[in-house]
């Protein structure tokens, strides 16, 4: 699809290292054009059990299927599934109940009622939960997948058997993909006035293909770091005519997307790859940003033996006070069982540091991309690769060592474990409200820029998920508020105070 | 086979609640004479993925195999699959070091030397090195499966092409399972003096069958909880000719089985089957032995709220000093994410309070047996249940509330987690070492009983374990030992310092 | 006083490394034949801040008070302090709340009706808590004071104005400690039936001087490692006539005096004596038994780095499997910050390692005696000793170099910290229990030997703390108590499983 | 002194609640127009411990002394103590290594020769540190102290002795304080450049008193929230004709001193003042920013059970997933043990919440300033107040309920612990480099205005302090630099990211 993407916007993807899609396909094709947002890999790898391995070859797209409705506006693998779809959105719903409260609390007053939306998303039983709370607040809603593999083909049915009308399949080719993008954006008489992206793709098609609707755009919301970068690179460059938000760094996802589900995916990851016993092993975690800080503690918790890395003195002396020895990495690399890499970094692990390791070390990555460990290094003649398991590769010196790499060097929290779907509820929270928002807004409030979720409606995201813990906020009284100078209601912290330490001057 | 089974034997194992295996198989026997050990039954979840799920559906038992020797002393699924499963024993011994060290150390004097061990154990990687060390100790060996799932096929092919008589594979019927115990033992001009037992069954087979051969045995060695409860009524009964030694209560496995390994398998176990939060879940864990303990504290340092449930008032002081609320399970049964049995005992969660349980919430066993969850109360006409993945299921109440089921009650750390190599090793070792002890200990030493492991080997099989860890042993001076009165090399502690955690034994 | 002590008791003291009294005191006289047990040197840093330094130095034993009835059966040092004593114990009263609820749940049955108890123990506010429960109970009670300078002088008064026989105050001569002790036991019309001891010295008293009075007595109660030994020793030698308790091993005490209680103290101790940082010092603990999992526990969590080395194997597989690295301590001399000895060896820390250690580490001991660290060795000529604080010494080298060392080796929590009420409590209803069951039971079920405290008084004991906690616990019902084979009121566990942390008693 | 405070500005302190001196003091005058800055009360205990408590009642301003070398130029307690100090001195200097190291780095270009600098903070051994690395440096000092109390009399002999004119005592009256002030700024021939300041008073009195000195001063170094406070006041104002820098925010102390430093303090100011015991206590701790999360995390690894209350629904979910129960304080009011305030707030613990209060909790404060919990409600006649340690108030309810009150609620860690060495250290080095940066820095860099301190020099004053902890930086490749845009030398993180969790868009 080359053809429409700008030259500069191709190079710049490959030199800001995003993570490109590396699924192997049958046909050896790589859908090289395609940048894959940081969250929009989250591991399918449960959710692939749900999805049936249908041994029917033929493609939707050369299939007519209707609803019970009568309804063929939609593509989906087999309208069938739509009732196994439905359980585990059902099921989905259960761990959303954030999602659930807005749709009830917003849906008297209908604040979508005349919104168009297209999405293109994950479509997953979560997403769904999403897409009808859009559709209960009043929203027409057009749907298509922003990964060609990630679809839950029985959840796409579901929804098209409610009369979404979603274009997608697990394992469409990359011709499919932009057909499917196409579908949802081209109907007679309907056209989009809401965007709801995860990468870019829908925006960029609708940008370009369509300059007519995307003028009349009244927002996009945009979830992935690529999605992101793409956004402001249009604002830049002063072509950016339509309010777009940003929550991808609104601090309720951030927080939970880093500190708290690295912890967590850390232990899953390594325990589902490679069995490993925590207790007592040695492992050394390069950086020690709020992603480092979330696996040391994780592995310091359960036995381990945790050493940092790090360039940055102040988060050296963190380190420090939180327990862990920094080191060079050369200095424990002959010793540890584990590398972890969380920098942000380049060849943070060489070559010549994978050489020294011991015999059965592991070595993956939990940082923002697949170039912290030098894997490109290990692909030379002298050294075997052996793959013992999905996402594992035993690599095989001349002398019978072996390193154990995960997932290639990819991401192992989004490879080679689950995100939960309580931090998915958060995501997805956020991406209503921000459409509500958008959609809502009074003339002017929204320039063509790129925005930040309200301080407000980030704290709005945060108490909608307290329930969920039975956890109860406490409430200013007058004279306290006046004490503090802070409205009852918040939002409770200035607005530069996402960032924390923010120091407490005029 | 029921009829070599003496009666008392079969109800006191029903009365006793050994867990019996709940395979369902196709044919609807269920294998209920066979009870299955404690340790019968580790995960086979990730090992179970190496093997293949061949369409080759002739029974082994009808077919010819010749190993690159040329013998056929052996049946196993496919003796080609022999190069893949010495892959798997490789990468086994690179956590198996101390069997290794221990091979090197005891290679040149062959102490098992003259050993005919014939051996009933799970057959994986793991059990291969220890096997593969006793041969290289001077032992023959021939094995069979104690569990008719648990086979490895590759690796019995591995084990078979070197030579190593191999009655095993997965999925045998009820009448495979004794017909290969039968072949194992029941060999012309080969009688075995040594049994390495893991259940109890090749003993009783041995026991009835062959008294002859019963009464020349030179030393039982036995893994599993049902084994040592059968071997000491048999003691009990004055019945036990031969001496036996019970591994299973060994210091060092109780340790690792019980807290360390709890401690991360509950996380695994979780997460793998649920992809649930831990972060600001409730959850309450019944009872705090060494099981609760290693529960308790990794739920807590991931950042779940836990409370605990007790009947001793001293365990329940231990609980509050380690910062537990205590509390009876009906205080907090309406508020709970999660609830988790460690009791050993039976009921411990009633209908009636699963009856009052929370839409979503999770109830699951790391306790003996599969008796604590009231699994049967569940099994009523106005509960629907549905089987959600593999080891889940979703019971769901007239009104809609699911109340999430994991491995129907039974172990969970067993079912849904794996057992990391190292805690193997610790347990291969422990056989290892027990075996050479019975088989050279001078006349008199051991009588016709069961023993414990002696304290000093304990403290060996934990030394063969520390360069795992690079941990490095401080030694007593003389003066030292003098003033401790100890000798220099062990033991530490007084014989009765190890018996912390026995209590199951009569 | 040596003149009583047989020769043989002397020489053994001193080879057993008990710790002594090491208290100057202005005359230079040193209480040498005085065996200070484990818990009676428990800091009275804080206990002493209450303590007027008054400045009469007329001896008690010079004076002639009255208490308000004019009972002048006492000897304290002010009479006076009665009123400021009286609100010390009822501070004390309001942590001791298992004692209060003994004292009211027995006080109708008054089951020490009869009982006359000479004891001999520290003199503080808890121990009053313990006296006045034990005269609720029934009890005629004498006292005296187990280490001449642990007395609080008030709350004595206070003990005296009620009636309570009294003899002892802060600061006694060795003379006037053994006056007290015949004052106590030597009463005209009056003759004791119980012993309280604390450290064997009133025992060995009443044994020596009035051997009549000695076979009368119905039973002993010892809190100390001392006095217990004392007592084996007597019983060995077929010299003791009387049933005895051994309340110091019961588990309750042990685990609390132990694992929990250094586990704050460690900090406590370092903090009120350094001010030391803890983040991020790296920190040696030798030993990983109990007392050293407690410390290492809670340095942990304050973000130390900490090395442990162990000479069992199986305590340092434990420590690796908990995350710290084992060590000897010659590897990590020359980089540690502290180094906390906690084995119950001698000469841990040597000189020569000494003289490695950083300028401005910490050396101190948690152990059981002070003879872990080599202080002695650091007493000579070329080393300066500066005191800087009440209970740390910077010890000079010639090049500057200071190490300072920590209550000159002796036990850091016992001189440096403080013991909450809270463990105090547990003891005292400990030594109230074993009083009751000595005095109660029936003929025949104590003989002439030491015995431990019965499993189910341990759980009792447990169970009167819990309310502490507002901890609940669950009660067995019939079915399950069946099903386990146990009493629904206990014991929980079978005899030997108290035996975990069992004293090194012959 | 109010004479010279502008009457807005009088007010304006109470208004802002900063904390007044509370200092009893004989004469019954109170230092009402002084306002203490937050950090100029740390905890003197220990310090107070090496002061002499001389009877020597003759005010120093009416002794003549002589240092060694003659001069008259100072007004100390004892000039004799020198050398009692100089060893203070020197032990402080083992824990400020970074300054040291400072002091050796730049000693060669003597930076601030030239230099004239008058200061006002507490004299203690850290700070004698500072002065003499100042001195060392090229700097002529002359000094006084901030705090009428918090004067170590022995160190300011110790600086007397070399030359620094120092005038301060424990213990001055408030027209002492003004007089050393006006002492140090006033000198015949010698007109200070530079001031370093902490809580405002210093520049105030040259602020008013010497206007045209003040306008040729080249810089302020602030270090109080207080002083920084009246600077920001100054400029707003447009008064401020100076550079200031504000190194009370540098992201380095600001950790220190929350995070870390009330992790350990909340435990040893418990401690100290109370003896509880962690363990099984149920502690609420209102307001989770970073001084709530220091004090939850301690008091959780010790054992305790700890509820949260927030109003902020971020803060709040971060409890939640940290592993906090988030209550509304009257939830668990009746059950709590302790009460400990970290809001910033007023009136968080109302009299009527103590009223409910369990008989023996414990209140105290850890946050902002003194309003926190509402003390003067509890100064009403049905209440008894009972002083029964330092800081510690027993108030008594008609019932007999006690209530245990730390520090009369003001700042726990600062009444009743000690602040480490490392963390002073960090203190005196940022004040040491901004004192160096603002002589330094070439014309037009700063303006008459408050500044934070560099992202560069913050991250190179944790740098100075790695070594302390044998902490190894990683150094960026260029390629790696030129990869992140960063010089490899730093500053590591945009200005921004002082705010933690900022994004990444430009």
């Amino acid at each position: 699809m080359a053809f429409f993407l700008p030259y500069h916007l191709q190079i710049q993807f490959v030199e800001d290292k995003q993570e490109f899609s590396r699924f192997p396909t049958k046909t050896g094709r790589r859908s090289l054009s395609r940048s894959i947002s940081q969250s929009s890999t989250d591991s399918y790898g449960s959710a692939a059990s749900y999805t049936d391995s249908s041994d029917d070859e033929t493609s939707p797209r050369d299939k007519t299927q209707l609803n019970s409705k009568g309804t063929s506006d939609f593509c989906v693998k087999n309208i069938k599934q739509a009732e196994f779809g439905r359980r585990e959105i059902e099921i989905a719903e259960q761990d959303m109940s954030a999602l659930i409260s807005l749709r009830k609390r917003a849906q008297g007053e209908k604040p979508l009622a005349g919104a168009k939306i297209v999405g293109c998303t994950h479509i997953t039983a979560q997403t769904a939960v999403l897409i009808e709370t859009l559709v209960a607040l009043g929203a027409q809603c057009r749907w298509t997948a922003c990964n060609i593999y990630s679809t839950q083909n029985e959840v796409a049915a579901a929804l098209s058997e409610i009369g979404v009308a979603v274009f997608a399949w697990k394992g469409e080719s990359e011709d499919d993909f932009w057909w499917c993008i196409d579908k949802c954006v081209n109907m007679e008489g309907w056209q989009p006035n809401m965007i709801l992206d995860d990468g870019g793709d829908l925006t960029h098609w609708v940008y370009k293909k369509y300059p007519n609707v995307f003028k009349k755009i009244r927002g996009i919301v945009e979830e992935s770091v690529t999605g992101v970068h793409r956004l402001y690179q249009l604002s830049k460059a002063g072509k950016l005519c339509v309010p777009a938000m940003n929550v991808n760094d609104s601090v309720t996802k951030q927080k939970f997307d880093n500190l708290y589900c690295c912890r967590e995916s850390i232990l899953d990851g390594l325990k589902r790859t490679t069995d490993v016993m925590f207790g007592g092993k040695q492992v050394v975690v390069c950086g020690y940003g709020e992603v480092g800080k979330g696996c040391t503690a994780a592995l310091k918790a359960m036995g381990s033996i945790v050493y940092v890395t790090e360039i940055d003195p102040i988060c050296a002396l963190q380190a420090c006070m939180d327990g862990f020895r920094v080191v060079k990495l050369n200095e424990v690399i002959r010793q540890v069982d584990v590398i972890i890499t969380c920098t942000g970094n380049k060849n943070v692990v060489t070559r010549d540091q994978l050489d020294r390791m011991k015999n059965g070390s592991i070595v993956c990555n939990m940082g923002h991309s697949n170039t912290e460990i030098d894997v490109a290094s290990l692909r030379t003649p002298e050294l075997t690769w052996e793959r013992v398991r999905s996402q594992v590769d035993h690599v095989i010196w001349p002398d019978g060592k072996r390193v154990i790499l995960l997932a290639e060097g990819r991401l192992l929290n989004l490879s080679c474990s689950t995100v939960p779907t309580f931090v998915l509820s958060i995501t997805a929270t956020t991406q209503a409200l921000a459409l509500i928002e958008l959609y809502n807004a009074p003339e002017g409030r929204y320039k063509q820029d790129v925005y930040l979720l309200p301080k407000k409606m980030d704290e709005y995201v945060a108490s909608l998920h307290l329930p969920t813990f039975d956890a109860h906020l406490t409430e200013l009284s007058d004279e306290q508020a006046k004490y503090l100078g802070l409205n009852k209601n918040g939002p409770f912290k200035p607005n530069y105070y996402r960032y924390k330490h923010a120091s407490k001057i005029p």
